[in-house]
């Protein structure tokens, strides 16, 4: 292969408006080419100290097993999984959508009994059904929810889902991929025991890291286990021993990936210079415009009322229009991603995320206008501009 | 945090001459901040495929199922491990090294019956001791070596080993970790079934990725397993429906690290265009100039003469002489990173990468300079200047 016929590697300028990932602000992407290091270098032991730290006051924990796990966010839900359900053990498992059937499958490759606990698609978990569930074991190891389902875009109360683990003395286990960084996450006022996230959504580092928290008694169930971890990649008790307190104390596992976590170190600065509550504020402001032009469009929003995530809004895609074809102007007209629909919504629900340094005004106006404009053009009966003008009238009164 | 207070990202720039990573070439630092896509993007997918290609022509394989995996090199061992072994099955794994115990860590926890073929670490595995353990099972599912041991430079002979396991019908996984584009690796004409590396080695590529091949027998084994891969993450026959031929036909699994991915395309683009060959031929060069320069400093070199890798150089801390402080002075004084030694060889081995881009004769007469001056700080007797003009000389004879 020549020098010459190369592919030349220069991606579009994409408005990522997707599941995920989301545009990530220029600081994070310079972050990415700070010289790189040697995993025990003296310096890289200080930004790890950093992104700990940074990712405790995230997760609002004070938990010592704080830093991120070096694999996507699916690698976070294996290591939340893995670590803890040895065979035999019963998972309560939440499951309304896409990624609580992927914990099931996680699960039972763990050896794991799972009980489902099952809503429709679109609707929330109720905490009744989660106790019943919980009543019928014997014992329960782990209580496990998704907290923001990307695949329909439905936010899931946890209050009492927590006081029902402790109940019936279970892990909590809460996956945070879509929400960490957008909608709040209390680790400890909430009484999570195991928690993860992914970089990409709404932290705005590029994909590739799954931050992970987990509290001492969490913790010392992994070092008491009776069988080891299967995967020894994302063995817990071997990755605390490497992002340890103290910079003399770490062992080596295996070679961090250096460059992820400086990204990482610079997303959490960016989250935590705006402030929490600002973040979820401007969360909570973009998907509610978001929203309320595409109810004005007529569309149908999936999510149950009241429990919708502004960080990602899925949306049925209305009669007689064609998915794909949408999608794809949406790409090669105006540079927007947004998501189709997964496992059984295939072509019917679109999935807008709002996320992170996606979640902006112009984002948001930009996207009601393209869509009003592409559903006029591919037959749907609406007045084009109306989308764009209940979203400016949302945005213009909070 | 007051953004002001917060800690300021600005590693220095270190010569990394260490086990890994290796520096990486300005080129492959760009490609990470080229504009993020999405996972589904139709331009992404043209950047899955020509990773795919080039990863091809490094490995040296025609195999379909070569791509990278979301994880570092150990991910890596992992996959190519767990996804051939169910519990049961025997495994006959060379141990010369640290890295070849952790084959033997990870393959126990897969539930397999483990046959350790042990030699002393710095001598090579002889074929005579590996075909006894081969004999000696019933049936042996995988044989698995080590190409570059990073714990202690020995380059391991492969076309014995191949042979063997063909004549026992067992799989043959190769590790090539710290040899992938710095010593040939023929995947095809050297009879490898599974064989993966890392990205942060003579590939010269951040931490993050390990690169993987399988051939379709091999696959073939994982698509008819009786139980399913207990990891979820790194099972191959889900990883392969996203990293699969034909762009329409692609899986959603994981969000691919789509910024750690433009980079290994970038450092494999560099890798092709130098022409595997010259790479090979540089790395033996400039490795031979360091392995001359420190004999002539009276040091003792740790691998068997003969089955020395050229991109991984151990030597023995010379008596009297502190390793640590050593160390330290070259990051200190010099910005050079050096490994010590792994596991029992702690405190008396130094192990000097000359991998990728770091594999320069500048680096090899800056090393041998600056460790000459230590030396003969440190208490050593040396005359500080004869490894720097011996290695000058191997130099200028290649």
């Amino acid at each position: 292969m020549s020098e010459l016929s190369r592919f030349n590697l220069n991606p579009p300028n994409r408005i990522l408006m997707g599941p995920g990932p989301s545009n990530i602000p220029p600081r994070v992407q310079s972050a990415m080419t700070a010289p790189l290091l040697g995993y025990f270098d003296p310096y890289f032991f200080t930004v790890m100290d950093g992104t700990m730290s940074l990712l405790r006051s995230v997760f609002q924990t004070k938990n010592k097993l704080t830093f991120p796990i070096s694999g996507t966010g699916s690698a976070g839900m294996e290591a939340g999984l893995g670590n803890f359900l040895e065979p035999g053990d019963v998972a309560v498992i939440g499951v309304n959508g896409f990624f609580g059937e992927r914990m099931v499958e996680i699960a039972s490759r763990c050896g794991a009994k799972v009980v489902r606990v099952v809503a429709e698609w679109g609707k929330t978990i109720a905490p009744e059904v989660l106790e019943s569930a919980l009543k019928a074991e014997k014992k329960v190891k782990l209580l496990a929810l998704v907290q923001a389902e990307t695949s329909t875009g439905v936010l899931q109360p946890l209050t009492e889902a927590s006081r029902l683990a402790k109940k019936y003395g279970a892990l909590f286990l809460v996956d945070t991929v879509t929400s960490l960084g957008g909608h709040e996450v209390a680790v400890d006022e909430w009484g999570i025991d195991i928690c993860y996230s992914a970089s990409q959504k709404c932290l705005s580092c590029p994909p590739g890291l799954a931050p992970f928290t987990a509290n001492d008694a969490a913790l010392t169930m992994v070092q008491t286990r009776k069988h080891k971890v299967s995967s020894w990649y994302l063995d817990l008790s071997l990755l605390s021993a490497y992002w340890s307190e103290g910079a003399s104390a770490r062992v080596y596992h295996h070679t961090a990936p250096v460059c992820m976590v400086y990204a990482l170190y610079e997303a959490l600065a960016v989250v935590v210079a705006e402030g929490l509550d600002a973040r979820y504020q401007r969360h909570l402001r973009n998907g509610a415009a978001l929203q309320a032009g595409l109810e004005a469009m007529g569309l149908t929003l999936f999510a149950e009322k009241g429990y919708r995530l502004a960080t990602l809004t899925a949306v049925r895609v209305p009669p007689g229009v064609n998915d794909a074809r949408v999608r794809q102007r949406l790409l090669n007209e105006f540079n927007i991603e947004i998501g189709g629909g997964l496992g059984a919504l295939k072509g019917q629900l679109w999935r807008i995320g709002l996320m992170g340094h996606s979640s902006t005004e112009q984002n948001v106006l930009l996207f009601l206008y393209a869509l009003g404009k592409l559903l006029a053009e591919e037959g749907y009966k609406v007045e084009p501009e109306v989308g764009v003008a209940a979203a400016a009238q949302a945005l213009r009164k909070k």
